[in-house]
C-alpha cells in the first residue's frame, strides 16, 4: 500500500488532521461530526445526526451513516476526546494537527480520531474501487460521548438504530488496541467491571476511652482481608484472572484523639466470563459475612454496572481481520480480552464485535501522537478487511 | 458542710456563675482571669497576669497568685473552655450560668470553672478561718490555654514561676476526674500519648492494568495488621494496658478506575509506665519492618510528644485527699491513671501532682452542667484538704 492509494484530500493523515482541528472535548461536538457528515454525505451515505438528552447529563450529538443494502459491516467509534490538560505542556497545539518528523500530534491522534480517519479513508477508497453496488452495506456509528458519562452515546444510538430497523452483521470498533506495535493485538472481548462501596459502622469516642467506643478501622481491615485473601479465579481460555483492587479507603478524621464512627472503602473488580455481576455479588456477600462474623457491622453497596464480561468467539470475521493485519504488518495479532472497558460492551448485544485500531501508548497523555506510517497502514488494513468482507464477484476465479 | 460555710458572695455556686458568665473560649480570656484576680487580690494574694506568645499561636493570658510562706500547696487549673457548639441546642445560654432545679448549666460547669470556683471558695473560707499565718503557702496557677494548643499556658507558666524562684510542695489539679459520682476517682498519674503517621507508597495506574501499578492499600492493611496483631502489654500495677487506635486511614481517590499512588493512616497510642516514646518508637519500627518484609514501601513519622506516662506514688498527700473525700462523700476513691492527658503531665516535673474535681459526664457537650450539691461538696473536700495539709498548731491535741 503506497500513498497513491489515497488521494491527498482523502489520505488518512489529512482526514485525521481535519478531525484533530475540531476541539471536540466531551460533550462538545466541536465540528468533528459535521466534518464527517459532509464527507460521508458526498460519498453517497445517508447521514443522520441524532442528539440524545438525559436529565443530569449534557445533550450529546451523534452520527449514524449507511450506504448499500445487504449484510452490513459496521464501523464504530467516537470523535469526542479527553481534555488536553495543560496545553502549554504540549510540544504542539493539542488541536493543531501538527506533523513533526514522522508523527502527527494532537488530542485524539490515537484515541481515536486517527482510527476514524483510517476507517473513512479505507471506505472512501473502497467505494471508489467498487462503486455503490459492492454486494452489502457499510455503516458508521460514531458517538460524541465515549469519554464522558457515556449515557447519551453508543447505548442510545444502538437503540435508536434498532428502532429504525437497522441490523448489523459484524462490527469493527477502531479503539487503539495495540500496546506497542501496530498489528500485535485485536480485542475479541472485554472483562466486566463492578464497583463496590463498603462501609464499616462503629461508635465514635475518645481514644483514651476505647472501651466506650468501637473503632471501625480494624473491622474494615478484616473485611478487606476477607475480600483479598483468595483469588476470585485463575483465568479462563480467553481471559486473565478476575482481579479486585481497592481504589480508596477513607475515614477523614483529622482529630488524633478521636476514634471515628465510620470507615469507608471502594473497590473495583475486573471480572472474566466465569462471573456475572449477580454471581459476583453473591460471592462478595459470602466473603464479607464470613470475615465479619458477629463483630463487624458493615454495609456493601454495589454500583449498577453495564459492563459484563463478553467474548466474540473467533470466527470467519476474526479470520478476515487477522489476515488483513498479517498481510500489511507481517504480524499475527494476539486475540486479547485485556484492558479496560469500551463501547464494545454495548455493541456486542447488536452483533459480534471486535476491536482493532492504532497504538495506544500516548492516549489520554500530553503529546498524544501517532506515526503517520501507522495511519497509512491501518487504513490499508481496514481496506483489506472491506475487500475480504465483500468479495468482488466479478473478480472471482470461477468467473475469470 | 452546709451553705452557711460559705457566705453567699463566696459560695462555690456564685463563683462558678461568675466564671461561666465570662465567655472565655480558648484563646479568649473573656474576663475570667480578671474576675479571679480581683477576688484573690482582695483576699491578700499577690497576683500576676503573665501573657505568653509564640509564633503561629495566639497570645494567651494566664494567672499566678500566691499567699503565705513555707511549703506551698498549688491549686492548678484552666479558665478557658471549648466552644459551646450550637448555642441554640442548649437548654440555657451556655454563658448564662443558669440554675434549673438542682443543676447549674453552662460551658465550663464541670471542665473546669466549677472546679476552680470550689478551690476559690475553699481557700477564701480557709483564710477566713485561719488568717494569713496558717503555716505555709497557697498558690493558684491558672492558664487560659488548656483546651487549645496548650503552648502558651501551663508549660510556660511553670517555667516562668521556676525562674522567679517559686517552689511547690504538692499540686492539686481540679480537672473533672469522677466518671459518675463525686468521690469515686482520683487521678494519680496519666498514660502517655504518641501519634504516628504511616504512609505506604505505591505506583498509580489503571485498575485494568494492575501489573503496571502497585496498589498501596493491601500494603497498608498488612502494616496495620502488623501493628495491631499483638497487644503492646497487659497493663501494670497502676496502669491499664497500653492501647493503639487507628484514628484515620485515607487515600482520597475518587476515581474507581484508578489504583492510587499512596495510602496514609494515623494512629494514636496511649501508653503506660512500661514505655517511653523512645522504646515505643523502636517497637513500632520493628513491627512495621517485620510486616513489610521486602514488599511494602512505607514511611512512619512519629509526631513530637510532651506526653509521657507518669505516676505520683501514693503518699501522705494522696492520703490527705483521700481522707477528705471519704469524710464528705463516704466513698473511698479509686487511685486511677485512666483517661486522656491533662496539664498534670507538665506539673509532675515541678512537684507531685494529683487530680480531683467534679463529675466529667457532660464535659465538652451540649448542656454541660453540674449538680449544685456537688459544687458545695467539692468545696468542702478542698477545705478538708487545706485543713489536713496545714494542721492548726493552736488546735493540736497536745497543745489543748
Ligand atoms: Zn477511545
Ligand atoms: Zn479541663
Amino acid at each position: 500500500m503506497t500513498d497513491a492509494a489515497f488521494p491527498p484530500a482523502r489520505s488518512p493523515l489529512t482526514l485525521a488532521q481535519g478531525l484533530i482541528r475540531c476541539p471536540s472535548v466531551t460533550p462538545s461536538e466541536g465540528g468533528a461530526l459535521a466534518y464527517l457528515a459532509g464527507i460521508l454525505g458526498r460519498a453517497g451515505f445517508a447521514v443522520e445526526r441524532p442528539v440524545f438528552s438525559e436529565a443530569g447529563t449534557p445533550d450529546v450529538e451523534n452520527l449514524y451513516a449507511r450506504i448499500g443494502t445487504g449484510p452490513c459491516l459496521l464501523f464504530a467509534g467516537h470523535t469526542d476526546v479527553v481534555p488536553p490538560g495543560d496545553a502549554a505542556a504540549w510540544r504542539h497545539d493539542p488541536f493543531g494537527g501538527t506533523v513533526e518528523g514522522s508523527e502527527l500530534f494532537g488530542r485524539g491522534a490515537v484515541d481515536m480520531k486517527g482510527g476514524i480517519a483510517c476507517m473513512l479513508a479505507a471506505v472512501l477508497a473502497f467505494l471508489e474501487r467498487r462503486g455503490p453496488d459492492f454486494g452489502g452495506a457499510i455503516a458508521f456509528l460514531i458517538t460524541g460521548d465515549e469519554e464522558g458519562p457515556a449515557v447519551n452515546g453508543t447505548v442510545k444510538l444502538l437503540d435508536w438504530a434498532k428502532a429504525r430497523g437497522e441490523r448489523f452483521a459484524h462490527c469493527l470498533l477502531g479503539e487503539p488496541t495495540n500496546p506497542d506495535t501496530l498489528g500485535e493485538m485485536i480485542k475479541i472481548g472485554r472483562r466486566g467491571s463492578l464497583t463496590g462501596d463498603l462501609a464499616v459502622h462503629g461508635v465514635q469516642g475518645h481514644v483514651a476511652y476505647p472501651h466506650r467506643a468501637e473503632n471501625p478501622i480494624p473491622g474494615l481491615l478484616r473485611l478487606a482481608q476477607g475480600l483479598l485473601a483468595t483469588p476470585l479465579d485463575a483465568g479462563t481460555a480467553h481471559f486473565d484472572a478476575s482481579n479486585l483492587e481497592f481504589t480508596t479507603m477513607d475515614v477523614g478524621n483529622p482529630a488524633t484523639n478521636v476514634i471515628p464512627a465510620e470507615a469507608r472503602a471502594t473497590f473495583n473488580i475486573r471480572f472474566n466470563d466465569l462471573w456475572t455481576p449477580e454471581t459476583l455479588a453473591a460471592e462478595l456477600h459470602d466473603r464479607l459475612a464470613a470475615a465479619a462474623g458477629n463483630t463487624v457491622r458493615y454495609s456493601l453497596d454495589l454500583r449498577p454496572t453495564n459492563s459484563v464480561a463478553f467474548l466474540t468467539r473467533p470466527d470467519a470475521f476474526v479470520e478476515t481481520v487477522t489476515d488483513a493485519i498479517e498481510a500489511e504488518t507481517g504480524l499475527r495479532p494476539a486475540l486479547s480480552t485485556t484492558g479496560g472497558t469500551s463501547d464494545a460492551r454495548f455493541i456486542k448485544d447488536a452483533c459480534p464485535v471486535i476491536e482493532f485500531g492504532l497504538v495506544g501508548q500516548t492516549m489520554h497523555q500530553i503529546d498524544e501522537r501517532v506515526a503517520v506510517a501507522d495511519l497509512d497502514r491501518l487504513a490499508a488494513i481496514y481496506g483489506r478487511v472491506l475487500d475480504g468482507y465483500f468479495p468482488d464477484a466479478a473478480a472471482m476465479p470461477d468467473r475469470a
